[in-house]
């Protein structure tokens, strides 16, 4: 570590996440865990009254709590590096990200941003351009990924444990949808079911670019074409709420995706089912520190979290002793863990160790705003093939 | 019950399930299990010699061990009353099915037969017709409808627990066909592979409609079209080892069916979720005395096989208390326990009560028939949507 | 076989187990289960009305339907032997047990008797001593020992692949005897809190007495000494219905056993952990067809019920491919198929085959009356240890 | 909240929890979750220079990075208030607990501290009486009653939904000492496994207490007399690696409580099953979200975090919606949130709102000394019960 960034926090400012929103707590519960980054600045709101309000919750200094997130690009541009932040989170609803990402890129700050990206492919590929060009750290939160478990999978498949991938079943079901919240002031519901400010989808964009991603993460397969059914099942609903696709992988294998919020009753049910010649591999996020391996040869076995058998990657990315539960937030501070890394390194000037600067670019955001685009696509079309 | 039948036990025959034979022990020692039926006679194989080994195993009289079924049939319709078999159980392989239940529903015996019922549309309806015609029972061994949750289930969902139906997914997952063990001599995995024995699909015949009627029995939902891909993903195999549905209801709800026998190292891995306005249900062959129920406004809820809060129906379908496991034998005895029950009533001359007499009969498997013939039609076509 | 016993199936009579009963139903559905023996004699209740409805129930030969155990013996041993039953099965309640058992052996009949096996340690003996000295077969019915994964753990043990065992803890919880039943009509509870036919224990006699055999099966330890508590929770039950021992084996292991029928809501809960230094193995008879393993030096592992890769003993014990559920009525089964096995071979005057012949043993059943008496007199004492 | 504290955090000490600790480690991240309260000094380790090597790793202020714990004292003591520790978190090993806990509480600082508590009674009478006498806040982190569902549990008890209590089991198994890691360099097993530091008790100290503790929390109960079996089953072991208790409690009810660190491949496997006449509960730890309702009248029920119709205790101790898996640094959290509200309360002059200020005290760490040391007691007498 360099004399500048050993000895202190990273400093980092935070887009959206005020009074009433979601995610954006949990980002900042995700950095505070490890304590190598603190919330310094902010504009955390649309509106610049919410917005004040929400940073004095945060004990945010005045002069760094904004009304508007150009204000605080403006004012942290000025800053000394001393002072400057080294990132900024974005975790505004999902129409907000491309301006508030490409600006600050375009500023040479390194950004973390929500999922799904962007709304449209070409402001990925331009989001895309713009960190190649200015060599930004840029993660995307497909928090997910960052679940030890999940590292585990990724690397049993990456070293042939599989063997072959033949079929592969990803489901993230939900029920909290499954009743017109829009209607009744829920603000999540309001935004993801309005098509201005989610996006082209809903439940396909909000939960179905999870499954997408996870499917990529651990089995680094490639959708050659997909087959979609997308259903608005709760009536009044302008965006899906419900969907399911075939899914055909380059190389033969073959998947299913179901993304539902109408699972009346169901929580975070998000689980992966991959087999391949020599073996299956099964992962449930609601109990996210086990994952039950069916060897060919032998009887089933379930690696937990915390266990000196597991890979490096799945071993580092965990805080404690096995059956001391983890969950949610733990697998989200992995995510900034890696991003954290990375943007140490740089300080540093060094190369980022890969282990340690794991988490998913912005090409992983890009890739799963094509899939949300091919998904729509499918869903509209009445040929049973849509190429990616 | 009629003097004639009170006092004894049910006399019966099997045609098929000698040496070498998987489900026709099962069907054995199903109807064994309450001693209310017993083995008198049979053509226990397509080879004489082995038909009539198989039958010595079985303590068969030597004047009932028949080389086949046609010498079976011709027996039986010549003995009285007072000897002749009260039903015959069809257990061979599939291209089998259809002669023998068509001669001795033509002959009017009660039958019994496994499933899927026959290879084509035709020979479903002509059967279908046979058996109206001759009044004669019909049972059809979709033995996992015969479970106590899965006949729970079925009354939750008819008394209006879950409200309107939304989403089905239902999966049936094996192992076993992994590896081409069809070249490997053994007897089961060759029929089933080969299209003159098992019919034109593979896995989706063998297992998928079992998944198909355990939906259809628990929900009534009638599919209005669907979108199919089969596949053979082990190199080779002339038919499916792997198929995706994505299923349209008739009233909107939408589904997913997945029928695979290549998930190394799953054994059988039935399950199903149905998702309504009101609740969701979650049902695993695995696990078969659990129900899980998620209502709308409350806690999870798991019933128990054996509980008195059960439906009759599903306590009926019990013999030991809870927490004394029941399992796949005993499914299977209920719809044995529905036929026997059904003609006990027709000796006596009285209708059947319809709980007791709970079984799926010809009708079920003719509908079977045509969801292969449909699922096969759709997963030749580049058109999304085949009509039912 | 003897060309005596080949080609037939056993005969078998059967005292108790008539209307009302409980577990004679279950014992015969164990035996019909696999077509080796029938039923053809019987004193099926002790109010001689009863035994022969009972007997006309179950399609008995009026005259071999019997009002009394006394007059079924009279008439067996009058019989030629190719009508002669081949053994007999007792499930009255516990304290008919020993007057029938002691003179069927006595007459030099083949006995299964349900536990606990008789009422005082001095009966035990003299039982023992019959059986020794007549030479006949004596099977207990302490069917959880015939659940396959019982006899893998029995097996894992055995060959050393926990080390050496360091503790047990055995737990049989019942919620049926939470309300005063006894006072509400219900027969099994009624003669369960009844002294004089349940003996000297309640809850510890019923289901404690199959925890220590579970115990002793799977692990060979011996008990040295313990220390009891035993209660009736319910007010004016005059029989504990809830106990907890501390044990003490031979040899330094440790063990805790615990059975009570007043946890509310608890179905049939009998569980077994058994930790040595290389490992720990794990099983729940709600879950019986599978045992967990948890090695010192990798993953937990679960062993599944029909897996090639388990031992014969357990693979032999198993009618299905895994996947398709066995239960209690398969356990019981395992049992009488292991006296079926030992009866066949001394028929055919052949040394019966280990593996076959395995089943719980009378020397088993007066282990089991030791450890009720011990436990009792433990209970009694102001000594924290009573020695075995 | 006080002009004085609202807008800012709070400030705290820690005293050890340095390089190779395990639990401070925990501590802090519990505090940082919530942004409530910033580390800003310690001593971090009974070594100076590793106490201080272990500050600068926490970007500690030089001149509030103490090398021992009475210059941290001393500093803080003098500083003025706006500056001044509002708390201070002892993470040491049990034998330095008392000194530290009596010279902060004397000086009138508000304190947290690990648990046990300390070594003797009488040293935890003393403990008290400070705490008393300075009208301090003083927190014991019994963890494991953070988490949501014990204090939904807790308040099921309350409410009476369980009816009277008859049965309580609760064991705590691990497998971790299951070797002899204290002669291998392990530091957290070499202090847990020597008298000196971590008192009379070594497993029902360590984690035996934990499960007193979590009885005492969700029942209410109070131990009448216990018999304990306390052993080193590890070779040369001086402290207990394993125990277990019959307890008896005031009114009759029954319990057993098992300790064990020798369970090998056992996790932090801490369950409790309570049973009352109208009911059970039971939670496991290692799957904490859930919280098991067997009533006396219907079917079995699965509580889970985040759900609506959870108490409001179980509510305000969840920070995701359901299904977003929280862990064991969300439940130290709660106690901390606890002790935090306490404090704040107290700054702002106010009383506390006891749905908040929701943690153990130090009457509850006495009362686990109070049980260690009869057991300790019960393990070395001859006489059954041993009253507390």
């Amino acid at each position: 570590m360099s004399p500048e960034t050993s000895g202190r926090k990273l400093r980092y400012a935070m887009v959206g996440g005020g009074r009433d929103a979601f995610i954006g707590a949990v980002h900042r519960k995700a950095i505070a865990l490890d304590g190598q980054a603190e919330l310094v600045a902010g504009a955390l709101s649309g509106s610049p009254d919410k917005a004040r309000a929400s940073g004095r919750d945060l004990f945010l200094a005045d002069d760094r709590n904004h009304g508007d997130w150009q204000a605080l690009l403006d004012d942290e541009s000025k800053r000394p590096e001393g002072e400057r932040i080294d990132f900024v989170s974005i975790v505004t609803p999902n129409h907000v990200h491309y301006p508030v990402a490409q600006a600050f890129v375009d500023a040479g700050f390194h950004v973390v941003c929500d999922k799904p990206l962007v709304h449209t492919r070409d402001q990925a590929d331009a989001l895309v351009a713009a960190v190649a060009r200015r060599g930004t750290v840029f993660g995307v939160t497909y928090n997910y990924t960052g679940y030890p478990m999940v590292r585990q999978a990724r690397e049993m498949v990456r070293a042939g444990e599989l063997g072959e991938i033949r079929k592969v079943v990803v489901e993230y079901n939900q029920g909290w949808l499954a009743t017109r919240l829009e209607g009744e002031g829920n603000k999540q519901a309001a935004w993801r079911s309005d098509p201005a400010r989610s996006g082209a989808a809903g439940a396909i964009g909000d939960i179905g670019s999870h499954a997408e991603n996870l499917v990529a993460t651990i089995t680094g397969l490639e959708i050659e074409s997909l087959c979609a059914d997308l259903s608005a099942l709760v009536p009044g609903r302008p965006l899906d709420d419900d969907g399911s696709l075939l899914l055909r992988f380059r190389g033969g294998g073959r998947g299913v995706l179901i993304a539902s919020q109408v699972n009346t009753g169901l929580e975070n049910d998000l689980r992966l089912r991959v087999s391949g010649t020599l073996g299956t591999l099964v992962w449930r996020q609601e109990q996210p520190s086990e994952l039950v391996h069916f060897p060919h040869d032998g009887p089933k076995r379930i690696f937990t979290r915390g266990a000196p058998w597991l890979c490096e990657s799945a071993r580092r990315a965990s805080r404690l002793p096995s059956g001391h539960p983890e969950g949610f937030i733990e697998a989200f501070a992995n995510v900034y863990g890696g991003v954290v890394a990375d943007i140490r390194a740089r300080l540093a000037g060094q190369a980022a160790d890969p282990l340690a600067a794991d988490y998913p670019r912005v090409e992983d955001g890009a890739r799963g705003v094509r899939f949300i685009e091919r998904t729509v696509a499918s869903a509209g079309s009445e040929q049973k093939w849509t190429a990616w």
